[in-house]
């Protein structure tokens, strides 16, 4: 919905390497601060401005968890003014945590991500994220959690079912004794959990990560989770082409979601322009790119 | 070494339940705060008292960083103080987030978890945990980052291996096409990271966790893993127990840690006792009970 309102399905990933921001987003100027405090106002000044050049040629940001939770409680705080900007922009918000655990503790998480929880001494608020990623390693009650506190939310969930990374052959790609690959199983997974969950898109708000760069898998999991959003990383750093991503479209448009973070924040290393207007040249790049295959 | 010095095997876990603390946490009375600092600073005071009613029969706290996540900033600053407060008992602390991500988002989780990291705007500190647990779903390149990271502050991993729930049964229990299981083909991933990282104990940094509810995998576990140390979630509560836990003792005392949280926490519900006194006594029974195996 969200992607046909911005024509769009560009996700913007965040991934802020505190020592190699934006320039101007270095705040050491503003005084005595402990590092931590100085590093998450750089952070937060970097992410907006990376959010500000591109919001237009988005529909989500994916703020990658490790990279706050590395500035602890002032990353946390970091993370929830990120996700307000983008919210006040009109902007999707895709906690990629790959979190996973069970039974409270995957509440816990979920409660973390999402809605938050209702405790004895009042309301404590969650992210309010839009999705969230999962990692189902540990089974299905691993994720039912997820997915519950996620439809509760009006959220959704994205399982992790093939990743975009080398190492993805390791464990994801191994062929099982009854047929198939694991990524093929997990897809299983993704399938039943999202059935109770299609919306009138079509599409159900469990959906599944997978990598841009094994566009050869694309139909196959396209089969297997007809009503799933993909959220294809990859493309771009790591090798992946969006021209190869057409059967993540076959439900529509909003049935696949590129995202990309480096090839963005760092495309003016390869032109030499601003930073911000490089990086809103390849995200409407990327948008046109994507938008013309389905 | 810790496991000799304090002569103990048992990981007090750390899974505070805001509707659910101990009588004399609540802070309500100190004032107007908003409900996540209330929350905050009750979390906080059941953890410390419980880590000092049991610290006398445990040698590490396994704090679950879901419940402290889901108080935002606040629950990672309760979190450090937690960790800090055990420390000075002479506790380790494991550090239960169950993270994985590939790649510099993999090294940004292991700095937040361990040493932290140098920024330009100065040095951040991590949480300084002594081990992590970690995901190896994504694969090899997605452990790698965990195990430089911890080896060069001195701590260790634990990677899921055989997780203690139900649903370990849909993903890690499948039978692979070439041989084994997939909880056999993780093992392997362990055995082989931890191999440069043996030390004078004969134990490596990489190590595994395994469900105590399986007890009949676990002499395999062992054959595989002959250097891990075994964290072993699922006694008491989940329904795993001691006694059928030798095999992961076989390289000796440290080669196992027995981790318990409800069965400790909420032992006053089945005694009728001051919790703290519940919770000192059933820690010390499960000490001995574990040191007893050998």
């Amino acid at each position: 919905m969200r992607v046909q309102e911005r024509q769009s399905q560009v996700v913007l990933g965040l991934d802020p390497d505190p020592s190699a921001l934006w320039p101007g987003s270095d705040v050491r100027a503003q005084g005595d601060a402990p590092p931590v405090q100085l590093a998450g106002m750089a952070i937060l000044a970097h992410c907006r401005a990376l959010i500000d050049a591109t919001a237009e040629a988005c529909v989500a940001i994916k703020p990658q968890l490790a990279r706050f939770e590395l500035l602890g409680a002032v990353g946390w705080t970091v993370l929830g003014a990120v996700a307000a900007h983008a919210r006040e922009l009109g902007l999707l918000v895709i906690a990629d945590g790959k979190r996973g655990d069970i039974d409270v503790t995957a509440r816990a998480y979920a409660q973390a991500l999402f809605g938050g929880v209702e405790t004895p001494f009042g309301e404590v608020a969650g992210l309010d994220a839009n999705m969230a990623t999962v990692n189902p390693l540990m089974g299905r009650d691993a994720v039912e959690p997820f997915v519950t506190a996620a439809r509760a939310a009006g959220a959704g969930v994205l399982l992790l079912v093939r990743t975009s990374n080398p190492g993805a052959a390791d464990v994801e790609d191994l062929e099982l004794a009854d047929g198939g690959s694991l990524w093929e199983r997990l897809a299983g997974i993704v399938d039943e959990l999202g059935g109770a969950g299609v919306g009138e898109s079509g599409l159900s708000d469990v959906g599944a990560v997978f990598g841009a760069t094994v566009p050869n898998h694309l139909a196959r999991a396209r089969e297997l989770m007809g009503q799933a959003t993909f959220l294809l990383p990859g493309v771009g750093a790591q090798g992946g082409r969006v021209e190869d991503l057409a059967p993540a479209f076959a439900p529509g448009r909003a049935g696949g979601l590129v995202s990309a973070s480096r090839s963005i924040s760092n495309a003016h290393f390869l032109t030499g322009e601003d930073p911000a207007q490089a990086a809103r040249t390849e995200a409407e790049r990327l948008r046109e790119a994507t938008w013309a295959l389905g």
